[in-house]
């Protein structure tokens, strides 16, 4: 493992579980690393304390493997519930869009191991129904968190489900531009969009 | 070449040039067929009427073949202007939104091959060198857009380069999303944009 462990990396993949979640977590690093073209069994194996042999054993291709890690993750996102003990709707959803929007430079090299995943999708079905999956799992957890906003007084009246897709669409275009492009507009983005919020969403 | 040209190729390709540009939209087509880890020499050489072996004389790799490809649909959006003989800026940026963000079902797997390309990004610095260029490139388009119709009256006074940025943003979002998920969302999306616009620009 390198020192510089992603955040997004070290929060699903919290470090209790066994050998496949030690090879998923190995493969989540060697894709960070070498980009998925460039990435191999053997490239795996070498961020993987224990034998090589253990991921033949469990995993037929990279493929297979990179699959399993996504189902992986997208159980995380569907585990996502409104941490209503924590902080209210509203610090909730700024926190969303600040971590989505205004990433860092470390998420931004996590996510865009995330993105690489899902261009496989482009000519791969495998890999689209994952994403179909979590966007529908990250969706429901944004208008979770609106409709106990409104509940709660915080929020207008909005439709909630409009506003979760329109969040979740403006953080994957900022995902997709952050890790594939440069971060002169991060700042410009993110105010545009703090500001839509303000007059749609906020009281 | 297949019956299913997409619009984007046929706008880019508009039909004359030489060799090289019969190499690059053979190219576009083989990408969009294959997808980018599949994609060979010899599959490009299958889209392209000529003999394969020009190829060859033009480019030593696939990712150089790509690069150029990448540069000359760069060049296209950089030539982009406001085409203000034709309508007015407040058609042209619904039409922009309805294109980027509603986008067809022939739209969709053109575009697929460019979120393919923009996916190397993460991992080739010589691709995002292009993304970069091209994100600017479709801000400005979209920010002159904005500055006229603010010029002409239709639109508020607003600061066009963040509502370009704003714009082009959640475009990015929507073309990732189409073509790597499912459009169960799109809809909605496009009428919580076209709401935003109401409020924030159209007078």
């Amino acid at each position: 493992m390198t020192e510089d462990v992603p955040e997004l990396k070290s929060l699903i993949f919290d470090g209790n579980g066994g050998t496949q979640k030690e090879i998923l977590a190995a493969a989540f690093e060697a894709l960070h690393k070498h980009g998925y073209s460039e990435l191999t069994i053997d490239a795996i194996g070498d961020e993987f304390d224990k034998s090589q042999s253990l991921i033949y054993h469990h995993y037929d291709s990279k493929d297979e493997l990179l699959l399993d890690l996504l189902r992986f993750i997208t159980d995380y996102f569907e585990d996502l519930t409104p941490e209503s003990h924590m902080s209210n709707p509203r610090d909730r959803i700024e926190e969303f869009v600040e971590t989505a929007i205004g990433l860092s430079e470390r998420d931004r090299t996590a996510i865009g191991t995330l993105i690489e995943l899902r261009a496989q999708a482009v000519h791969d079905e495998r890999y689209r129904e994952h994403f179909v999956r979590s966007d529908k799992a990250i969706q429901k957890y944004l208008a979770d968190e609106i409709r106990d906003g409104i509940e709660s007084g915080v929020f207008q009246e909005v439709d909630a489900e409009s506003v979760a897709v329109w969040i979740h669409t403006v953080s994957i275009g900022a995902a997709f531009r952050s890790s594939t492009a440069d971060d002169s507009w991060v700042e410009t983005n993110k105010k545009e969009v703090q500001d839509y919020l303000e007059k749609r969403l906020y009281r």
